[in-house]
């Protein structure tokens, strides 16, 4: 890959996570609003002057850019639009009404149209987007079944775009993830501890992108916090689909795993 | 309709409404280990001596059954089944591999080949069940358009056997019920409070039957406690399949509803 890479970061800590997984420090361009955690950004752009924006980043030798990070809806205020991006307001607004990945897949395109190539984690930094692999523990022949129920809820679920994970244990679903996300579905399984049965297998989180979304963008992330997490929850372990979902600290999540005594497993 | 009808009573309130709704008490069985809350029933079976027991509802002169009430996958002794039973054993755990829906469809083949109809409570309590209506307050555009997606995402789901209900709010979900049930899903949305945006439309539960379920079986229920906690989680209204869902008490439901400014549709 030639040319300069600028990560697009949104909230969270993916974007950081990245930086450090680089050789070479990228540019870091932050949406107003969603300042990304652990990082300042080289320059904050708004919605309303994103053609500026992306003829800015041209002009500055860029040629890839990376989204890495969440961004949620952002307020658009008609008083900021420049003369260029105006033009786009049509496209973005049918795009919006489209929903989430729509809104994606025409930021994308523009980027795009604008001269610069989209590339996913995996093309910049592999390690953080694991392929098929046990990283610790050994997930059981309940957690295989319970992981392979819990990949055709979420797969449910993502055709209507709901959430990215779930949760199931001896063949049942405890939670499923909905917009408060991962770290609420798990608080709630260790409150309601609703496990059928005690002494039988305590369950696994998945996680994986929705059916048929941009590998490119908005992959779902696992940290050491998710796995604090599912340990409270009382969890076997936790698996994902391999090359679909980004590691934020892949050494700590396997530390703390290891500690908890949970599996990691990115499941083929 | 001819014949004295048997309620299978299983846990929860179902039994006890279903009786109070009846112009003619009917016999009242219960599966060992589900008894019903506030009705003690004429008799408690097993299912490892359901051919006995069928015989003996035929010996009483009943011809009708209708199940009210959960039952969650009873234990199993061996040592108890009767020769009748045990011949059947086969077909049940076939039936039980199945899930859930599957085990229902042989429950009631076995009931149905004993010469006993399995009725719904729309055949003999219509009141429980009402058809298209709002029944107080007033669905907003913009919770007429939070049922219709929160009806898609619990369609979607249904599919995959997880739950009955979801709540929405702007288009977004916020909560989807599994194994703990509705309660605990609005005590979520409450804790976790993931409102979009707090000066906009509040949001919306939804509850429906599985598609494709046999609704003489099973059907969601709603009761005054649901009332109070959609309230709770500051939810806008419940809506609900019209003719799908049982509300157990529905005058007390209306007046709660009407004392915290919730509306209650029985969506078409």
């Amino acid at each position: 890959m030639t040319g300069r890479l600028a990560i697009i970061a949104g909230s969270g800590g993916l974007a950081a996570a990245l930086v450090a997984a680089l050789a070479k420090r990228p540019m870091v361009a932050a949406l107003e609003g969603f300042l990304p955690e652990g990082l300042v950004p080289d320059q904050v752009f708004r919605i309303e002057r994103l053609m500026p924006f992306l003829n800015a980043l041209r002009d500055a030798g860029i040629a890839q850019v990376i989204f890495a990070g969440a961004v949620q809806r952002p307020r658009l205020d008609p008083a900021l639009f420049d003369p260029l991006t105006a033009q786009m307001v049509p496209r973005m607004l049918t795009a919006i009404q489209g929903g989430d990945d729509a809104t994606l897949r025409v930021v994308i395109e523009l980027f795009e149209e604008s001269g610069l190539r989209v590339v996913g984690v995996a093309d910049v930094a592999p390690d953080l987007v694991p392929g098929e692999a046990v990283l610790c523990g050994k997930p059981s022949a309940a957690d295989t079944r319970d992981a392979a129920r819990a990949a055709v809820i979420v797969a449910a679920l993502g055709a209507v775009d709901v959430g990215q994970a779930a949760v199931v244990a001896q063949g049942l679903c405890l939670a499923v993830e909905a917009l408060p996300g991962t770290d609420a579905m798990l608080d709630f399984v260790a409150q309601t501890a609703a496990r059928p049965d005690p002494a039988r297998p305590r369950g696994v989180l998945w996680k994986a992108p929705k059916p048929g979304q941009d590998w490119r963008v908005d992959l779902p992330t696992l940290g050491v916090e998710t796995v604090r997490r599912a340990a409270a929850a009382g969890l076997a372990g936790i698996a994902w689909q391999a090359g679909g979902v980004i590691l934020l600290d892949r050494a700590a999540m396997v530390a703390a795993a290891q500690a908890a005594g949970l599996f990691l497993w990115a499941r083929g």
